[in-house]
């Protein structure tokens, strides 16, 4: 089974100048593994037209399917939509059924040309229904555009996700120890990685606040059986070539 | 004043497959625009050679400085340094001066292969010094490479301060709604945005999850009179032309 390439792009001025923590990527990139078409990329960019339309035009080429999140908001800093009908080459045009749910919701006088805006869509887009606050994202070609409020976001993505490419999930273990310094199983580790290419071995060394320290091994990949064996050497490389105490999973926050 | 162009580069698997959430982003876009060198792209990208090397190749060829985080500890999948030498054509080698640090502070038997390993720079790289864990990052031509762990990088970014290239701060203002919806100012805001081509204004509505929700209207620039200017009107916009109270300052979280 191919696993499909997924990239996304952050499109916001407030995470590039530091307001903002994002919580998209975090979201996008678990669900995205879940389903088999794991993330190889994020950009970060700002509202900039030509940025986005040369970032857009750049991802949809090189991967299978991208998403977006940020500016599809009413205001004058929300541009995506009318930049990604630009990267397409289509009209940018009123998308009269989500203009007739809008007028709906809103009533004719509160649906005026600001709230308008936002049922516009490149011609030949599908919207991403919106169950939060009717607004909807949309899909163009193979970019999902989305809100980058994070829980309208994930409400458009439980939408979508029916609909997505999808392959073979990729599956997970994890081992810790408090006593373990990535130093000291280094070699052990990189053979391990050489003797199975097909699972991605990391290694994360943490630092919590309250002064616990330690080191995580994770492995990821799609292969069950390889991926079971590779959990058994985790361990062993934890316990014998370390020769400290494994546990089994994440370390705790 | 010039206000140089920053991009940054976060080296790791564990952000695209979802397992973590970045910390690194958030520190060093605050830190950039309190020294006018605003931060400009983000791009997230996995522990892959090739896309290391054209990464960060595009990049400090495209902005004044550029900013790596992870991917310089001891194992297998920690590649960035090797990376960095060959985007630059340059040997990679052991770097004397940190070798000795190293071997002073763990003994010359516990400075194994591995660890020496974390001495290894490309020639013509100058070292940034870690307080935290000793092994140290370094700047090779515009770009600086430094630890994805969050409290290792910061102790990094603080003794690179001195050296970034800088320009005039950029300054922040902020009003607040809970009773503000973008819609109703959106034309408003379009007209001031115009007016003050030099200030950058944007508008981020808020859900939270207890049910508050709301918009805060930000403006950012270095020009301190327009900003005034700007924060005087952004008052006047959710008063006047909304009807509602405004608050001063980013709504609480």
């Amino acid at each position: 089974m191919t696993s499909p390439a997924s990239a996304m792009i952050v499109i916001g001025n407030e995470i590039l100048s530091g307001r903002t923590r994002d919580a998209n990527i975090i979201f996008i990139a678990g669900r995205l593994g879940e389903i088999g078409a794991p993330l190889k990329e994020v950009r970060i960019i700002p509202d900039i037209r030509e940025t986005i339309i040369a970032t857009v035009n750049e991802l949809r080429a090189r991967y299978d399917q991208v998403f977006t999140t940020g500016g599809i908001g009413p205001t004058h800093d929300d541009i995506t939509a009318s930049c990604i009908a630009e990267a397409f080459g289509v009209p940018f045009e009123l998308h009269e059924p989500s203009a007739r749910l809008m007028k709906e919701h809103y009533g004719t006088d509160r649906f005026m040309e600001a709230r308008q805006r936002m049922a516009m869509m490149p011609r030949g887009a599908s919207p991403i229904p919106n169950p939060v606050s009717v607004a909807p994202g949309f899909t163009m070609g193979n970019v999902h555009v989305m809100a980058g409020v994070p829980s309208i976001m994930q409400a458009m993505f439980h939408e979508l996700e029916p609909k997505l490419l999808r392959g073979a999930p990729v599956r997970s273990v994890a081992w810790h120890s408090g006593e373990l310094y990535e130093s000291v199983i280094a070699a052990a580790l990189g053979e391990l990685q050489d003797r199975w290419p097909q699972i991605d071995i990391g290694s994360y060394p943490y630092h919590r606040e309250d002064g616990r320290r330690g080191v995580a091994l994770v492995a990821k990949g799609t292969d069950a059986d390889a991926l079971a064996a590779v959990s058994d050497s985790l361990r062993n490389i934890i316990e014998t070539v370390a020769g400290v105490s494994a546990t089994e999973g994440e370390p705790p926050a």
